[in-house]
């Protein structure tokens, strides 16, 4: 991907996340590493976020603005020799792995300020750090992810969960939705519906061509049992929920084929045709995702009316535990190169 | 691996399964392929065996015997200049990819004969080709799967159903291990107990030192819920039943660590210091199995008193109403050489 040029490069912001976590090591990290790339705006507690940067590498140039100066002139313009910190405060000093509901609020007002700034026109996407949802809970405001979030707070109905990845060796990119994310398994099939399927399978169709350009989506959907029910005698759901839900998707025009067993569906013979697999639950999907693509995954929320990456994996607080330096911040990179080009083909829709 | 010399080459019975799918065509491929390195006995019925045979390759040749002649003599022996079957007849003329509930018993006797060779010693393993279970259950003998069949037949309280394969470039082998197999998803939260997961874990430990050699084997657990239950945010089966069955196995001497998020523990960093994955349900552990192994994973069956793998696939009827030769026999071959390599290290165990 070459560069667009700097005047129209999308302006990211990428949300720390849990202070205690390995969250700001790898924005830091990345943002500096992409910095010729992409112009990403860390949003978080700037003093604390510069005295980290430094930590990691003294030659790392950070430049600040308050959330005060952006509401009142707009976002500056931050040459690529620097990385750009919309200053959120944190409450509390932060000691790396040990988590504290004193900043569980602050987490959320990063969340704010970088919604915010999409609503104004800073940002053309956000790009998140992982979060502790606990934290958030602890500190009394009932959290149960990102994804939701972002949902509540743009008054978006539904959203979809996708992770993207390379599985290297020639093979395509895989992407992997999810028909319900975080519930725990036993909620998994009352949650499976035909109305909830039919918008799940519209925001994917919908969004494949939107943000990623892709003029005719095809999307292979798994069952919600065993071996796709095998005609009945593992499970209903497929006859009376999926099947119908994929019948009258098609007749909408989208591309849905299914249901299929997801343990057949993800071989690479199958996916070749495929721009997306959706499937019905977590850990039906993202084991496969996460081993094929050795860590490097990306988190995508679809439907929502702004542009969001992020990370695919948690906080590792046993990591920042140990120090600087031990973190991976090769998703980072990638949620970051993937929300670029998600706000550039989103330009054009 | 070299090949045991003739005379202790384990006798190996390839049962042919569905005879609508693809189980005879890749039967006899992987047998003949492997001819020089195992000794296969393929059972099924031997016209029909013997008609696909040579409309593969007329080269093949198959020696047939009578289940009656085994029972009075023994198995005799065959070079490695050809196939030995084991004769049991089907009761309708086969129409390749259409399923006829007809023929439904004769695989089961299929089954039984095998079960019988292993426990007159005919046979010192037993790898199963595909069936179809809805043509039993339509023949009016309610089945719902190979290995609880064999369990049944065996008089085994408890079988775990494992698959592994090799990941290729360079990564170890992969085995994946389920707590339940095939359940409706909605029956599985509650068929996960203390009590069951700890026979469970015995089991594979048992058996990765008494079959596949192993001295010290490392149990990698899954979670239940996604993100494991995340504290108890997103279930609690974590908390209240998968960590004290491990604290209690530990206790036992046997080294599983869990419960692991399965999105976390699929990832190479994790399982190349894990001899086993137990996976809480089917479609949590065979994607990424299979997605691994490229369509050469083994289905092997741990905890019954006799050698079983399998192929990792159905019946694909749909290739085999297509015609011979399109079929992959890859999965067949690891079976063969997975049963193999399990009936040697038995001897000594």
């Amino acid at each position: 991907m070459s560069p667009a040029p700097a005047a129209r490069r999308p302006a990211l912001a990428i949300t720390t996340g849990e202070p205690a976590g390995i969250g700001p090591e790898i924005a830091i990290r990345a943002a500096w590493a992409l910095r010729g790339d992409a112009n990403c705006i860390l949003v978080g507690d700037a003093a604390f976020l510069a005295m980290t940067a430094g930590a990691i590498d003294p030659a790392i140039r950070l430049s600040a603005v308050s959330l005060q100066a952006l509401r009142y002139s707009g976002l500056p313009h931050f040459g690529p020799d620097r990385i750009a910190v919309v200053d959120v405060p944190l409450a509390a000093h932060v000691v790396p792995g040990t988590l504290d509901p004193a900043n569980g609020r602050a987490v959320l007002d990063i969340l704010d300020a970088a919604i915010e700034g999409v609503r104004a026109g800073w940002f053309e996407a956000i790009v998140t750090a992982p979060l502790q949802k606990s934290t958030i809970n602890d500190a009394g405001v009932p959290f149960s992810g990102h994804t939701e979030y972002l949902a509540e707070k743009t008054g978006t109905p539904q959203v979809v969960m996708m992770l993207a990845g390379s599985p290297g060796n020639g093979q395509p990119c895989l992407r992997v939705a999810l028909a319900t994310t975080h519930l725990p398994l036993k909620d998994v099939p009352g949650a499976i519906t035909r109305d909830g399927l039919a918008k799940v399978l519209d925001i994917i169709d919908h969004d494949l061509r939107t943000r990623f350009g892709i003029a005719a989506p095809r999307i292979l959907v798994t069952g919600l049992n065993p071996h796709a029910g095998e005609n009945g005698y593992l499970g209903r759901e497929e006859i009376d929920v999926i099947e119908p839900a994929l019948l009258a998707a098609r007749a909408r025009g989208i591309d849905a084929q299914g249901p299929y067993p997801a343990d057949t569906l993800f071989q690479p013979k199958y996916l070749k045709d495929a721009d997306c697999v959706l499937a019905m639950y977590h850990d039906q999907g993202l084991p496969v995702l996460k081993h094929a693509t050795f860590g490097r995954g990306v988190n995508i929320t679809l439907g929502l009316p702004l542009v969001r990456t992020s990370v695919d994996h948690g906080t590792a607080l046993d990591l920042a535990a140990r120090g600087l330096g031990l973190a991976d911040c090769g998703s980072m990179e990638e949620a970051i190169r993937a929300a670029l080009q998600m706000a550039v083909a989103s330009r054009t829709h």
